[in-house]
């Protein structure tokens, strides 16, 4: 059965660079809309980061689907066209640094007024808002101030960054659940709406156990590693595996026996140092000493699949090839593989915004830089090929 | 200004559990929602846990603004209930194991053949299709088979999990997305949709830069702690404060002249070996050094303001007592304090899909266990007191 995506029909201007707004460009692009990436004349920072180094995937990755064009925004008569562009549209996507926009005299007032049914969509490191408003925030320093640092790591050793882009992605799909909300809105009031996100708001609620046992203990427990944040639940730590390791967790009673039974010994259920949750956490390191003992022996895939079929929640701690070749997500369509010019054979990624009976959407590789900048002024401006040379030859586009 | 919130008028069953499906009904309730929280007689597995632990501030903030009802799905009869409460509801959201709902006959095909419009969303730790199904995850595992762990930790230590709950925070954000995607999708067509969010398709996004990495160069790079992935960068680190500790990067040529004077050494910016950024990322230890020795003088917060005072991106590594204290984020309304019986005066957030010129709603308290339940059950269903009784006795709700 195919059904239609559901943002189809919808206009979007994604003004997005790097990851943040980029993400939110994929996500409305593979729900259906038509997403025009708006570059500078000299593409945006990931395009020409991915000139010569591995960056060319992540462009790959989070522009496909879009069609490319460019304007000057510094330069009067683009700043014109994007207002021209923005009166025709129902989103505009931006996560420049604040007042970017506004200074070139295209703010979210200045269009909103133009255009009482756009949604201006825009994420920066702090939000528009309060006493940081105006300061710099990427995803490794939103890392820091969020708090995220303080609890990755080990005791022993610093606070420590998560490897991935978290906060980028994160505040990139905060974007568009605000924007995709403020369309539903429309669709009652006839008006669109102003979504403010910031990285450091989206932060918040994923510390909130942490921040829980802060105000439970009043002060800051150290960081314990893969362990269980505040020591009370074992098994619960990343073990050896012959070929890498592999993460299991205990947090109910029926874990821990079935767990037993996966490792063979289901007498251990009953050792009196390990019959409750209490008793296990109180021996943590006897506990950890078994499961490692079981599993160094074993291949993490092995394990992955033993301990599931006996109801333990686990997985291999996946390396990047592992990860790029899943089978599961292969399978599931959420992982394909494409032919790219420069780099090979890659595996690409459809949204995670998947609805029962619709098939994932393969979208076409990102455009060139302004590849379709002739096509979109036609369409959408009415502009000729030579108001669109004249635009060219003044630097405006 | 006061707008009306996006989605007022809309209904929702949320029988979330934990953190993954209660984010999402909590963004939804700040989204104007009527989020009715769906909970087994017991209560959900936060709030049993609550009782007597630091989880009981998870489960005030992500519960806020719901109201509480009891239904036993494992019981016909409280299997009916949820049929009949479908029928009037426009979402119904579920983090269950996989299967679970189906197994009562409440799974989201019969509930979708009884009310065509009901937008139906689930979110697993592999999603509803292909080989890894029917297998539980939990955030940390998640961690471990994105591959997110794989490439945290630093390069001598072994692979860590981030500290907080990404993995359930992410998909509780998509799944929002796509329940509202499917929600604008409906006015066009009046036909609902099951969304189906899968933990692990959520996680393979944030990674792209990795990945780039590994097709680029054809292997996975070591671990590198809080330095650039690809060592190709610098300052880009983690540096010791007088009081604890400070991210600071220069992605930029101009970001290092900044700094440079912030730190009120102009001439570094042209000593050769650190000109360009090839030159400084050959001489990181040499550049980490400088950077170290001027922050460990200072305080972080006073290093935060200086160097964006400076036009470059930093930002304190702040403390879980810093984060709830955040001045910024008080301002900005994105933290309020509230008094709580249990704990006393707590931080709790509103949403983070913010509005310009609205208000950030501050939420009534979660309700207490199947508080709401007559209430629900006599406004949705038209059950009197007696119909109410009738089904407690009989162990339903």
């Amino acid at each position: 059965m195919t059904v239609a995506k559901p943002l189809e029909g919808v206009i979007v201007l994604d003004l997005g660079q790097v990851y943040n707004g980029p993400y939110c460009g994929f996500l409305l692009a593979q729900a259906g809309a038509r997403v025009i990436k708006v570059e500078a004349p000299g593409g945006e920072t990931l395009r020409r980061r991915a000139l010569d180094t591995s960056q060319c995937y992540p462009f790959a990755l989070l522009n496909a689907g879009k069609e490319c064009i460019t304007v000057n925004i510094k330069h009067p008569d683009g700043a014109k066209l994007i207002r021209s562009l923005a009166r025709e549209a129902d989103v505009l996507l931006e996560n420049f640094s604040p007042g970017t926009m506004a200074q070139y005299g295209i703010g979210s007032e200045t269009l909103c007024a133009d255009n009482p049914r756009l949604v201006y969509g825009c994420s920066t490191g702090f939000g528009n808002s309060g006493r940081y408003r105006d300061y710099l925030g990427m995803d490794i320093t939103v890392q820091a101030v969020s708090g995220m640092m303080s609890i990755t790591g080990e005791g022993h050793g610093p606070p420590l960054k998560a490897g991935a882009a978290i906060c980028d992605f994160l505040a990139g799909i905060h974007l568009y659940g605000g924007i995709v909300s403020a369309l539903y809105q429309r669709e009652r009031t006839g008006r669109g709406a102003v979504v403010d996100i910031s990285m450091q708001d989206c932060m918040f609620p994923p510390m909130a156990t942490a921040i829980g046992s802060y105000f439970f203990t009043g002060g800051q427990l150290p960081r314990t590693g893969n362990r269980h944040p505040a020591l009370s639940a074992a098994p619960y730590n990343v073990y050896p595996a012959s070929d890498g390791h592999v993460a299991i967790i205990c947090i109910r009673e029926e874990h821990w026996r079935q767990l037993c039974e996966a490792m063979g010994e289901p007498h251990l259920a009953n050792d009196p140092r390990f019959r409750t949750m209490k008793d296990r956490a109180a021996n943590m390191d006897a506990v950890d000493v078994l499961v490692g003992d079981w599993t160094r022996l074993r291949a993490k895939e092995e394990i992955f699949e033993i301990t599931q079929r006996h109801g333990v929640i686990s997985a291999p701690v996946r390396s990047l090839a592992d990860v790029v070749a899943d089978p599961h997500m292969h399978e599931r369509g959420s992982l394909y593989w494409q032919e790219d010019p420069a780099m090979g054979d890659i595996a690409l990624c459809t949204t995670p915004l998947r609805f029962r009976e619709v098939e994932p959407p393969r979208p076409e590789s990102a455009g060139g830089l302004g590849e379709d900048t002739g096509k979109v002024l036609g369409e959408l401006l009415d502009l000729d090929a030579s108001g669109v040379a004249a635009l060219r030859d003044s630097g405006a586009i």
